[in-house]
């Protein structure tokens, strides 16, 4: 087993990565402070994993489960409401732990649930995708989304510890497997060169859910991700790096309803976007770019953008998105594999450029 | 104009306090740090208040008003949508800023709204009731009522600024001025037993809204919420004095419906029943008990509990207060007048006679 540490002092947790830790007692239990515990997952999960983690909660604790419905068209208010209503018909107090076992849905709206349920409780990250485990368990972004906009409702809430269990990959089906590694590949782009030519040359294993590359690639993910957030907790500035190929990825979803493409599948297609942008203003070769879109395809993700969506619709939509400052859009565009820029400065010729180019 | 500080570090923020300040732009202007900004108010303020307010706002901002309906009952998730349904329709960013124009309900959920919006903006409480200035608009408490329980969703969001104009209170109803003496009074309880002696002294001018009774009241009361707030922002210990009366109150809140009993009134019946146990426990005296009660009647403030509530109702709904930490009740005592104590340890016998004695 690993351990990570993202460090920020006294809300500081460890990121505890091995084969069947699901049903760990002894990396659980330190972090329940209470006598109370809230498990949140949802009906696909359920089946194949609750039984595992509940069994580690002995009868010391009071449990609750809530199982909630599968798929980002759920991650609203509405549903945070059958967390918030279980909490309080089982009496939850303030010392209570919420556990989110489950994808970025999951964990993204038990960590908000966390962060408003009494002002603020505890909560664990167990998370079930490969998504989830190198993205968005780590790093305290929890919310859910409005009609109008992707994540525009929520807090930063860091959880107390981060499980990953490779070996719950098994059971993932194949599409959500590359949507996760399309986060993969991005943290090899923004901040490791070298962990995108590893991945170059290990994409197979991958694919065919090798769980000693899917542990590295894990390990190098969170390792990448944890640094970032520990110099910049709030996304004051640095830690947008981390939106690669998202401000064009959340215009896919917004524009295409949530759920149609998966969110890894829209970052990929934004990541190449965010490439050839990055090319057309002189920072990458044509190389570089190729060797983006040959490893997406690799890893079976989409590189062009949705047929019925052109370059207004593009540009109205990441007008309302979080990354635009007073009006001005900004983006973040790559220097080199391996080094990212957040930037307001590029021609709006060649932002519609690439968005015609990019188009399927 | 006096202008004390919530001293919270990188957090810190001024609390003016003075007549006709809510036009005053150089007081607003400093704390408004991108080019938009929201007014959130209610439709019994927006006629009295909110074009003064607006004035300030000259052209170069991008203003958005939000009119919400009056009353606690509709401190509630549903509600908050028409924040965010506002914000976002508007584009509304990161750099925006919430002004809260109204009592505690319209500062709770304007200051929820910005705690939440895109993971949290800026926020300014301008209140303009005697309860919210001198308790909910000062020390970052922001949150909605769940049918289950009161405040049981929401977050720690500190304003930027809080601006108290007590001249507004001249349209107050009188039962509300009362309702925020009983606040007021709360403070002289809990750690501040000169200015209880001088609020036994000048209760009468506060009746009869004297402005300069009512500057020094409103001053002393966040003088002293302030410092407890600075020494525990998050009520990990002595915040909590500040909910004295509260528990009893709360139950007292959701056994009538919310808005039923004003938030004050609940308050001021539970300070008494506190007192009364306070006195039961053997710190303090009759003649105490007997001044607290005289002072809430001099305030026209309740001295016993709803005529249809119980002993038994009490300990139902107190059970999933927030205040309960693993099913021990919590309460907060005082010592004598002036000094609090939060302590578990009190005879339920002793409890159960002051519910039936504090009984209408």
């Amino acid at each position: 087993m690993r351990t990570l540490t993202v460090d920020l002092g006294d809300r500081s947790y460890p990121i505890h990565i091995g084969e069947n830790i699901l049903g760990d007692a002894k990396l659980l239990l330190p972090y329940v402070k209470g006598g109370q515990v809230c498990v949140v997952t949802n009906e696909t999960v359920e089946p194949m994993y609750l039984s595992r983690l509940l069994n580690v909660l002995t009868e010391d604790f009071t449990v609750s489960t809530v199982i909630l419905p599968d798929g980002e068209c759920y991650k609203t208010t509405e549903t945070l409401n059958l967390i918030y209503n279980k909490l309080l018909e089982d009496k939850h107090n303030r010392t209570t732990t919420l556990v989110a076992l489950g994808g970025g849905v999951v964990g993204d709206m038990t960590g908000f649930s966390a962060a408003c349920y009494q002002r603020g409780v505890n909560f664990i990250q167990v998370p079930t995708t490969l998504l989830s485990q190198v993205d968005s368990s780590v790093g305290g972004k929890t919310g859910v989304n409005h009609p109008l906009g992707k994540n525009m409702i929520g807090a930063f809430h860091q959880p107390n510890a981060v499980l990953i269990d490779p070996a719950v990959l098994s059971t993932l089906p194949e599409r959500e497997l590359s949507a996760g590694i399309a986060e993969v590949i991005k943290y090899g782009l923004i901040s490791d060169s070298k962990f995108f030519d590893w991945l170059e040359n290990n994409m197979p294993k991958l694919m065919a859910c090798d769980y000693e590359a899917l542990t590295f690639a894990i390990e190098r993910s969170c390792v990448n991700k944890a640094e970032v957030v520990a110099k910049d907790e709030r996304e004051g500035g640095l830690r947008a790096i981390l939106n690669f190929g998202h401000t064009f990825g959340h215009a896919i979803e917004t524009h295409q309803g949530y759920g149609n493409w998966l969110h890894g599948e829209a970052v990929a297609a934004g990541m190449l976007m965010a490439a050839d942008l990055s090319m057309r203003e002189g920072s990458l070769s044509q190389h570089d770019v190729d060797r983006v879109r040959n490893l997406l395809v690799a890893a079976n993700l989409p590189i062009t953008s949705p047929a019925n969506m052109d370059a207004e619709d593009f540009i109205e939509i990441m007008i309302v998105d979080k990354k635009v400052l007073n009006e001005r859009l900004r983006l973040v565009l790559l220097k080199s594999i391996g080094e990212a820029i957040i930037t307001e400065d590029f021609s709006p010729v060649n932002l519609r450029k690439t968005l015609s180019v990019c188009k399927s």
